[in-house]
């Protein structure tokens, strides 16, 4: 069975996936913290340092923005956002890179706002001028973005397209998908303006999923608290959780729904990890070894699904598969050997690509050796699938 | 610090508090579990098996019926109901034995349903008359029942109230809010022909918090595949969930949104040990350590905030401090002891009274000292605060 040197964990496949990632010994530990009250002085500390640190990651320091942790999914930041910041039959133009915008203008669409999405060909971003013709179209009360798209690989330039939305339609929120982006490529909350960052911890954060974890910026607060009707959902609602977040942060108990315990010692540790060194850092490393990774893959003559140099993931590569050679032929072959690897996502191509996530320890601890062992398993079981290098 | 005879886990506080309780070795060696992709063999094996032993723990044999565990909390269950089982512009009845039974009903709201609520004064039950009388007044999409209510310890006889809902008004569902019941009191969800019952894992289930758990029937699942228009909620949604739900249960893997692998693991972990046992004798040492409970508590001279015997929870007590004594001079005395015992929660009386919790190993596990050391620090703290016995 493969397995990083680094580790103190029992043998395991190493899951080089989009998410979830290999995670630190201190993060499973930290899931394995004994029981504790919810508004206990210990958990209470923990909590508020979590959410603390968590606007570190997003780079942001205007205390009229909020960071949130809460027992959920990465899909339910979608919720709150179209729960909270769009009214029934207010629209919503969703930049579309991939299978999750579908999803995203979907779940707008179940709260009654009225999505309208603006596509781009399967693996390639949208252009700025088409962005900016559809923002003239209409007031959209929002405009989201998936920055870096999981089905594809597509890393969109959202500090470009927000800084675009404010010259052009300045009062519509800027909302992120950064489920597959936070921790792993650049994103400054303050300095570009945005409104909202949604993510989910099982990536780039490398903590177990069970999280739905966002920032959100004065101005939407704001808009919330100008609604005209209330949330339109009772879990996902900012009223709910906006004094819940704060107390917290504050070092104050706080009672909505109980809190996941063990979740938060996870975040919170890996949160620690993460920023004992300079975030550049870690985009850089993570942007080398996705350099490796993708340079790899093009000298075995494979393809990505992400066409644009510069608008490439640098936590992920989906690549597509060589002539003749099925995913059943092939990810199996490579999880004989160790690694797991994923499928494809994005419906119209799902069987003609795999998918290879490069986040968190596996890329930053440089004793592990995750990704040689990975390469040379995709070239091994390509070679017994029959294509030759 | 106090700590239990039979645990290896750090010392640390003992949290006797209704959710989260104390957890197993093994629980939490399970959310400690290295990370799995979602979609993998090993896992699909977890959460399959994981949603068959659920059915076992609410005595269900009937596959029309379908177990859910979900990224969230108890109070998303609330969103589950609300969202998929009553349209916009019905009815409910919600059955109200505390605090509880008012958030239901804005859950209800927020979603366009109808709450009517039937109070109980507080720490009493609703009588069957009352109950009949509200049912005949209009047709009610679904009735809910708070089987314990946290806020005050009461217990509610639900097989009754639920035989009375189906001779009444056939059609109308009955849903159980168990969050403080599943795992303590008996639950037969197919024999007492109930509709839904939602729970979370913090408390009898002995699992970290993170988890929405529900079962629902054949006839719930039915009424939610006629319904006119579409669920209200995107995460929330049966439409979502429930293939995926099918999928695993058979062993396939599915995807909607990342699971919470850990979690998962750490469900299946509590489940095996808690079905190790006859459920009935389960029900029995909990009924045995609340009569205990309760008989100390008597006999210290102090009431409960549930007045009526036979409808007093065997998972928890709520007591009234005694004159003079104010929560300040009580709790933080019992922490120094190293016992966490929970305040009030009930709006009306909430600074008025103390919970105690008493569920999963520190009631099961025979080795455990748990309540001999809770009901010494309870005494000792009393004293204290210059409460003689």
């Amino acid at each position: 069975m493969a397995q990083s040197k680094a580790s103190a964990q029992a043998p395991h496949p190493l899951t080089l996936i989009p998410g979830p990632v290999e995670f630190t010994d201190e993060v499973l530990a930290a899931m394995a913290t004994p029981s504790q009250s919810h508004v206990s002085p210990q958990f209470v500390e923990v909590y508020g340092d979590a959410l603390a640190l968590l606007r570190q990651l997003f780079i942001n320091t205007d205390k009229r923005a909020q960071t949130f942790a809460i027992a959920g999914a990465g899909t339910l930041g979608w919720d709150f956002v179209a729960a909270n910041l769009i009214e029934p039959g207010e629209d919503a133009l969703v930049l579309h890179t991939g299978y999750f915008a579908d999803s995203f203008a979907e779940c707008i669409a179940t709260y009654g706002g009225k999505p309208t999405q603006l596509k781009a060909p399967i693996g390639d971003v949208l252009t700025l001028d088409a962005v900016e013709s559809a923002l003239k179209q209409k007031k959209f009360k929002i405009v989201t973005i998936t920055h870096v798209d999981t089905s594809t690989g597509v890393l969109s330039d959202i500090k470009s397209i927000a800084a675009l939305v404010r010259a052009v339609s300045p009062e519509t929120l800027v909302i992120v998908d950064g489920v597959c982006s936070v921790g792993v490529e650049e994103i400054r909350f303050d300095d570009w303006d945005l409104d909202l960052v949604l993510t989910a911890p099982q990536k780039a954060i490398g903590v177990p999923a069970g999280l739905s974890i966002f920032i959100a910026s004065g101005r939407a607060l704001d808009v919330f608290r100008a609604r005209k009707a209330p949330p339109t959902s009772y879990y996902a609602s900012f009223a709910k959780w906006l004094p819940v977040m704060q107390n917290y942060e504050a070092k104050k108990p706080s009672y909505f729904s109980t809190p996941p315990v063990q979740n938060i010692h996870a975040l919170l540790a890996s949160l620690k990890q993460i920023l004992a060194v300079p975030l550049a850092d870690r985009f850089a490393a993570h942007a080398r070894m996705s350099n490796r990774i993708k340079s790899t893959i093009a000298n075995y003559g494979l393809k990505q699904v992400a066409v644009r140099e510069g608008y490439q993931a640098n936590g992920m590569t989906a690549v597509y598969l060589p002539e003749g050679v099925a995913l059943p032929d092939l990810l199996p072959r490579i999880a004989k050997r160790g690694i797991v690897l994923a499928g494809g996502l994005h419906k119209e191509i799902a069987t003609k690509y795999f998918r290879i996530g490069h986040m968190g320890v596996s890329v930053t601890d440089e004793d592990r050796d995750d990704f040689d062992k990975a390469l040379a398993a995709i070239k091994d079981s390509l070679a017994e699938a029959g294509y030759t290098i």
